[in-house]
C-alpha cells in the first residue's frame, strides 16, 4: 500500500511487455513459449523459468499445465509459490488437478486452500486421494477444516457446491452511509470482490439486495431499504444446471444461497456460473456425439473408456436392424440396386433425425419446449419431415431413374425415403420429450434411439415396398 | 423514494406471491400461467392481463412472447407500457423480436430505444425494416441517434458491437473519495449497474481498472492509482468469440473496449458475455448436427431452409460412397451376407469418426489443441482408434461367425472395422485441424467430410477385402 503511483504504472508496463511473449493476439498460449518454458525445465534452468512464470496470469499458468507433458509438470511444480498455487488450483482441468495434487506436499496443500474462497477449497479438498485428504485436512485450522466439510455435504452439482461462504450483508435498518464505514472498518473480513449487498431481517433472511454501485450513487443518509431490489434466492439444493438458468435469464451478477429455513448462508457469482453454463452445454455436445467426457488430459485408456462403450451399444443395435436385411436376402439377390440404395436411405433418415433431435434436446435444455407447446412443435417437426422427405426422395428417384432407367425403382426409393423421413422426424422430436418425462437426460440416449429407428425403418421401407410392388 | 420501509418490504412480498403462479419451481414459465394470459387475451379481458403482466420479471415477459401464439402476441403488444417494452426488447429472441417491431408504433419504438443501453439499443435498430429504421430514427434525438450509428459501424460479432458506451472512468490522480462525491453528484449520468472503474490517462487511455467493491473498502484519501488492478483491454475489432474467451479465462466481470488509438471508448460486461458464450456453443451443436440456426420461433419455412440444404448434401456425398458398391454388385449377388454386414461396418466408423470429430472440435475451440500438441492428440486418436477398431472388429466377427459359421466371413469384417476405425479416427482428428488452419469454422464442414470417409472406406474395406480373399 506504500507504493508509490509511478512504480505501480512501471510494473504494470513490464507485465504487459512479458505478456506480449507468452500470448498469442487472442489470448492463448503462444507454442513457443510454452517450449521455452519446457526447455528451462530440460536444462534445470530455475531462474529463466521464474522470468517466464512471472509474466502469466495463474489462469495462463494452468493453461501451461494443460500443454506440458506430466513430467514436466512434475518438474514445474515445486517452482510454483503457494499463492500463485492457490490462484492455479482452481483454474485446472480436474484430471492434471488431480495429478498435480499428488505431487505437492500436504502442508503447502493446506496452506494454498487456506487462501482460496470456500467453494474452490472444497472443490480441491474433493479431489484429494483419502490418505492424503486426511492429512492435509489435518493440517489446516480448526474453522476452515469445519467449512470445507459442510460445503462437501451438500450434493454434487448442488447450490451449496458452488457457493462461497464469504458475503456481505447488511440489517435493513442501516443506511449507506453506516454500510460503508462498517465495511472500512472490517476490510478485512469481506471477500475479496463483491457485487451486491444482501439486506436481511432480523432472522438473517435476504429480504433484498443493493448493488454496490448503487451506495455510490445516492447519499449517505439513505435507508439500504429503501434503494434494495428484490432477490432472486436459491436454495443450497438446487441443480447448477437451474441456478445458471436463473443467472442467464435475470443477468444476475451474484445472488444470495439460503438453507431449507430461508437464512443466507452464502452467495454465487457469476464467474462461477459462466464456467457450470459451458460445462453443461459441453456435456450435450459429447453425449449427443456418444462420447463420454474424457477431458482434455485424459490417457488413452481414460479416452477409450469414454467411447468404447458408445461403440459396442452401436454394434448391437446395427446389428439388430440389419436382421431387416436378413429377411430380404432374396430380394436384394435378385436385385443388388437395392444393396446400393439402402445405405443411401438409411443416411438420409439418419441425418433428418440427428437434425430434429438435437433441435429438441437444445429446446428442452433452454426450456422454450414444454407442455404448452409441445404439441404444436411435434406438429412443425412431422410438416418439416414430410416435406424434406419429399423434396429429396424427388431427388432420389429421379437419380436412381436416371441410373436404372426403371421407374418402379425409382418409386420404390423415393416413397422409403418420404416414409424414413418422416420416421426421423417423428423420433427426433418424441424420443428427447418422452426421456425427458421420464426424468432422463435427452442429451445421452436419444441418439442411439432415433439411429436405431431409421436404421431399422430405413432397410424395412425400401425392402418392404421393393417386395410389394417390384418384385 | 418517499416509500417507508415496511410498505417497500409489503410490495416486494406481493411480488412474490404473484411470481409464485407465474413460474414454476425451476423458474420456468408455468404452462397453466401461460394458458391464462391467453384466455384473458382471448376474452379481451384488459384488467385481467394487467394483472398477470405485473406480476413477471420483464425477461419473464420476454419468455411468455416465445410461448405464446403469432396473434396472441400481436394482441398483447398493445398492453405493454414502454418501460416494460424496452425492457423485453433486448430479452426477446430475434424472430420474435422482428415480429413484435413490426407492430410497436415508430414513437413509442423511439422512446423504448432511448431508454435502452446503447448496445441493445443499436441491436434493435439493426433488426428494423428499412422504412421502419428510417421512421424510428428520425424520432429519436440526433446524440442518440448518432451513438447508434457508430455502434452499427462496427462488424457484426465484434466488441464493438457488444459494448455499452456507458462507462465509469477516473483520471489517475483522484483519490477514492474524490471519486465517491463525483458520482454522487453527477449519479444521473451514471450507468444504472457497474462494477468497475477504469482509471484513465491524460489521453483517455485505461491505465487500469478498480473494483467497485474495492472502493468501500479502503479509505477517503486513498489514491486511486494505488488500488488499481491491470486491465484486460479489449479492442473495438476484436471477435466476440475472443472476448468470452477472454473473460472466462481471466473470470472477469467487466473490461474495457478501447479504439484503434487506445483510447477508452466503451465497456463489456459479463452479462452480455453469458449469452455470446450460449449462442457459441450452440452454434457448434447445431453445426455438428447438420442444421443451420433457426431460432425457436422460425416458422416451417425458415426450419426447411435450415436443415434441407444438409440432407441435399448427405444425398449427394451418400450417392457418391455407395458407387463402391456398385463396383462390388457382382460379389454381393454372390454373397448376400456381405450387403448384411455393409451397413454395420459403415456405421460403427460413423460413430467414431463422430466421437474424434466432436472431441477435437470443441478442443480447437476452446484453444486446448494447438500447434504444440497437435501430433501428440492426433497419435492418441489414432491409438484409440485402433484399439477400440480391435474390440470391436472382434466382437463382430464372433457375432459374424456365430450367425454364418464362415471364418474367412469372419476375418472379413472383422479387418474392415479395424480398418475403418482407424479411417474414422484420422478423418475425425485431422479434418477439423486442416479445416480449422484454411480458416474454416470446423464445426460446419467436418461432419461432412468424416461421414462420406467412413462409409466410402467402410464399403470398400469389407467389399474389397471380400472380392480378396473370399471371393
Amino acid at each position: 500500500m506504500s507504493r508509490e503511483t509511478d512504480d505501480l504504472t512501471d510494473v504494470l508496463e513490464v507485465d504487459e511487455d512479458l505478456e506480449d511473449l507468452a500470448l498469442d493476439d487472442d489470448y492463448a498460449l503462444n507454442p513457443e513459449f510454452v517450449s521455452d518454458v519446457a526447455d528451462a525445465l530440460d536444462r534445470g534452468d530455475t531462474e529463466r523459468l521464474r522470468e517466464l512464470l512471472s509474466a502469466l496470469h495463474p489462469a495462463d499458468v494452468a493453461d501451461l499445465m494443460g500443454f506440458l507433458s506430466a513430467g514436466d509438470r512434475e518438474e514445474l511444480i515445486p517452482h510454483l509459490d503457494p499463492e500463485t498455487l492457490a490462484e492455479i488450483l482452481s483454474e485446472l482441468d480436474s484430471e492434471i488437478r488431480e495429478d498435480v495434487l499428488e505431487h505437492v506436499p500436504s502442508a503447502t496443500l493446506a496452506k494454498a486452500i487456506g487462501e482460496m474462497d470456500s467453494d474452490d477449497a472444497a472443490d480441491v479438498v474433493d479431489d484429494l486421494e483419502d490418505d492424503k485428504r486426511a492429512e492435509v485436512m489435518a493440517a489446516m485450522p480448526e474453522q476452515e477444516r469445519a467449512a470445507i466439510e459442510t460445503t462437501l455435504a451438500y450434493g454434487e452439482e448442488t447450490a451449496g457446491r458452488l457457493m462461497q461462504r464469504e458475503f456481505v450483508a447488511a440489517p435493513q435498518f442501516w443506511t449507506v452511509g453506516q454500510a460503508i464505514d462498517h465495511f472500512r472498518k472490517e476490510a478485512d473480513d469481506l471477500p475479496e470482490l463483491f457485487f451486491d449487498i444482501y439486506v436481511v431481517d432480523p432472522s438473517y433472511k435476504p429480504v433484498g439486495a443493493v448493488p454496490v454501485s448503487q451506495l455510490l450513487r445516492v447519499g449517505r443518509q439513505t435507508p439500504l431499504a429503501q434503494i434494495m431490489e428484490p432477490v432472486n434466492e436459491i436454495t443450497v439444493d438446487l441443480d447448477q444446471e437451474e441456478v445458471a438458468y436463473i443467472f442467464d435469464k435475470y443477468h444476475l451478477i451474484s445472488a444470495p444461497v439460503v438453507d431449507p429455513g430461508g437464512r443466507l448462508v452464502g452467495q454465487i457469482t457469476v464467474d462461477d456460473i459462466v464456467g457450470v453454463i459451458q460445462d453443461e452445454s459441453e456435456e450435450d455436445i459429447l453425449a449427443l456425439a456418444g462420447v463420454s467426457d474424457a477431458g482434455r488430459d485424459a490417457d488413452i485408456v481414460g479416452i477409450i473408456r469414454s467411447r468404447l462403450p458408445w461403440l459396442l451399444i452401436n454394434l448391437l443395435t446395427e446389428a439388430l436392424a440389419v436382421t431387416v436385411i436378413g429377411a430380404f436376402q432374396a430380394e436384394i439377390a435378385k436385385l443388388v440396386a437395392l444393396a446400393i440404395l439402402m445405405p443411401i436411405v438409411s443416411s438420409l433418415g439418419g441425418n433428418a433425425g440427428t437434425q430434429a433431435l438435437t433441435v429438441a434436446v437444445r429446446a428442452i435444455a433452454s426450456k422454450e419446449l414444454n407442455a404448452h407447446n409441445a404439441m404444436r412443435i411435434v406438429g412443425r417437426e412431422l410438416t418439416v419431415g414430410l416435406f424434406n422427405g419429399t423434396a429429396v426422395g424427388l431427388m432420389l428417384g429421379i437419380g436412381t431413374f436416371l441410373w436404372w432407367h426403371d421407374i418402379r425403382l425409382s418409386l420404390c426409393v423415393g416413397l422409403a425415403v418420404v416414409a424414413n423421413l418422416f420416421v426421423a422426424a417423428l423420433g427426433g422430436i418424441v424420443a428427447p420429450i418422452v426421456l425427458d418425462r421420464l426424468g432422463r437426460d435427452p442429451a445421452v440416449s436419444s441418439s442411439v434411439v432415433v439411429t436405431f429407428m431409421t436404421d431399422f425403418f430405413g432397410f424395412l421401407a425400401l425392402l418392404g415396398i421393393a417386395a410389394l410392388i417390384l418384385l
